[in-house]
């Protein structure tokens, strides 16, 4: 039994003519032969609209009944899936994660898949049907239901797909595929063949929003290969495929990201002694504060140095407030926040070997006279913060830059 | 441990506002010391929307798949629920009909409850927390979830109090109890004390909406009492309990009832000849449709009669074509279909030995000059189809007659 896993995101099951579609693809791969497993999100803004309600009854939602609550999202695409499915004659069932055996642990809108018992889907398989399958959620021990957190569909999509050895999982969602830049933005931005899971979870560090980190992750490990592509179109999209070697011989900038989603903070006037960098790590750590890009500036005569780091615009106000305790501490002169920045990246392999991509970037960002506040750099990326204002024409001169219009994969 | 089960329907949970009234009803019992079940119907007219939402993508929606799509609206319900109670400071719970030990039996959408497994509802209760339990839903045998049917979530709370042996169950929602007809149409309709079980069935059937005909049955089975109220004022309601001994020995009306949801279907110019009625019912029920004051008139000279029953208007296309399918196998000469037409009910006690009651129904129609096209009675009820214009001011004739505004119970 040939089977293949699609996944389908919330923008693609939106309304009934969508989930139509998003259907009759399904029943395509049926009819060709192959057995068809399908996860489905929750339809449009229904998990937005579900957390907002949450938030009209209660400010601060306890998160186990929040799970409860936006569990139902994504049963509402699998039933209407199903419906689709039988309304143009093939046999369907739809299962929520617990029903689809998806086994999770750890707590409440972060709970991670522990195993996956295929018996039911199996069954369901063999009797012919198309199994649409709840994505985000799986059944926790106490037996509620636990959400995967945001983004999870990806991941239950790759967990099938590793634990059915299908090899393969196609996404589908309303982007065409991995670009080498936000093709609203750069207009002659290229949609890539194939890129490495390594870059696509550089991107996904850089804030380009095509797939989630953690999916990524897993699919690398259990050897799934993803299709990115398209619920509205029939071209292909991106493979995203495990690092080939001959890849890893040469170094190329494969797509660049655009973040405007975070915010730069300064702690400002920090003494310069062994262990202040480690004491305001940890007291953003112990907060759950997420953080990017974190710079020392070198100590001035004074004897003081700055730290920036950027982190989240939704993170912003408790970051702030968790810098500020530790500032006091550290008898620092103050925090400085700045949420008028934007982060460009370039994203790709062998950096390390090869200054002349970041060089390529920095001077292509002075001939456009935009300055850059922060760098960073691995050998599969380099970012800099740039004033938001000057993001979108750092983007297009970067990827003029480096030719990206007219490359190879 | 003594448990309070109440139950609250679709009006009284159908804003975040009404949940908080609702979660503060409950918490109240709590700190009275009692131990709380709440049964949460799905919020305002989050079904109808589900249901409309699969009759976009299906016009004859599959029943599994429906009933996976509408169980998420009770699951809606009690998490919000349980959320209100949690931003009250009472601890709280919600638990799906599955996870509430709830077992079903049947097909889809019109599943029966086979027994709860009471085990993680009083482990629950035990630790203190107010347990939100999905109404109208139960885990089928082969692991889907089952609805109940429509007004089952009333099937849920009466069947938890009994397996529960809590004796009594509280019916919330947006009418005050049991009235002696509808306010809305009789002013001075008065509400009653108490009312029979008895006398609560026949009332469902003659359309009157208060609850649903099966979980009156199980409670009268299991004796459980229930003490029908409103979720918006803290006065009492009506009490549903056991007919008294002292009710059996004297005939009165308890109230009346007014079903404008119904259409008179008759089959006309049916030979008179031994086994006509047997054939028409016959057909009716093999599709499965409910039929209502079966009346055949006396066979006239031409040795040809007509029938004529009521069946609720949602069935009335369905059972044209049933009885145009018998008309033709039985030679009859047509079927009339007539929708504007309404059905006047009293309800009550010892009709059978008192012919003055059925008797004062026919004068006070006679009085207001209103034309009677069907009459049909038993013991404990007696109707009269009227033209659908008349109906209400049938309804406050009738009220008046038996002098129900003044009555003692």
């Amino acid at each position: 039994m040939k089977i293949a896993v699609m996944k389908f995101g919330g923008t693609s099951v939106a309304d009934p003519e969508k989930i139509a579609r998003a259907a009759e693809r399904a029943i395509a791969a049926r009819r060709r032969g192959e057995a068809v497993v399908v996860v489905v999100s929750a339809p449009g803004e229904m998990t937005d609209e579900l957390i907002a309600l949450a938030e009209r009854v209660t400010p601060t939602p306890d998160e186990r009944e929040l799970d409860q609550l936006i569990a139902t999202g994504e049963q509402v695409g699998i039933a209407l899936f199903a419906l689709a499915c039988k309304a143009r004659g093939a046999d369907a069932v739809s299962l929520t994660g617990p029903q689809a055996g998806i086994d999770a642990v750890g707590g409440a809108g972060r709970a991670q898949i522990r195993r996956i018992r295929t018996r039911n889907v199996l069954k369901h398989l063999k009797a012919g049907r198309i199994v649409a399958v709840a994505g985000f959620q799986g059944l926790a021990p106490n037996g509620d239901t636990a959400t995967l957190g945001r983004g999870g569909s990806d991941l239950t999509a790759v967990a099938l797909a590793s634990a059915l050895k299908t090899g393969r999982c196609e996404i589908f969602s309303d982007v065409k595929g991995v670009y080498t830049a936000d093709p609203r933005i750069v207009h002659d931005a290229r949609k890539l063949k194939k890129i490495s899971f390594e870059e696509m979870l550089e991107l996904a560090g850089a804030g380009a929003q095509v797939m989630q980190a953690r999916s990524m992750e897993v699919a690398e490990r259990f050897g799934v290969e993803l299709h990115v592509r398209s619920a509205f179109h029939n071209q292909s999209g991106t493979r995203v495929v495990a690092q080939e070697g001959s890849m890893l011989e040469k170094a190329f900038v494969s797509s660049l990201a655009l973040d405007k989603s975070e915010v730069r903070l300064t702690i400002v006037g920090v003494p310069d002694q062994p262990g202040v960098a480690a004491t305001v790590l940890s007291a953003l750590a112990a907060d759950g504060i997420p953080v990017d890009m974190i710079i020392q500036s070198a100590a001035s005569q004074s004897g003081v140095n700055d730290m920036s780091f950027m982190t989240p615009k939704n993170f912003a106000v408790k970051a702030k407030k968790s810098l500020e305790a530790a500032a006091r501490r550290l008898r620092a002169e103050r925090v400085d926040l700045n949420d008028q920045v934007a982060k460009v990246s370039a994203v790709g392999t062998g950096f390390r070997h090869s200054p002349r991509i970041a060089a390529t970037m920095f001077e292509a960002l002075a001939q456009s006279k935009i300055n850059i506040h922060m760098i960073s750099g691995s050998d599969l990326r380099v970012s800099c913060v740039v004033d938001l204002k000057d993001g979108e024409s750092a983007l297009r001169a970067v990827h003029k830059a480096y030719g990206l219009a007219r490359g190879r994969r």
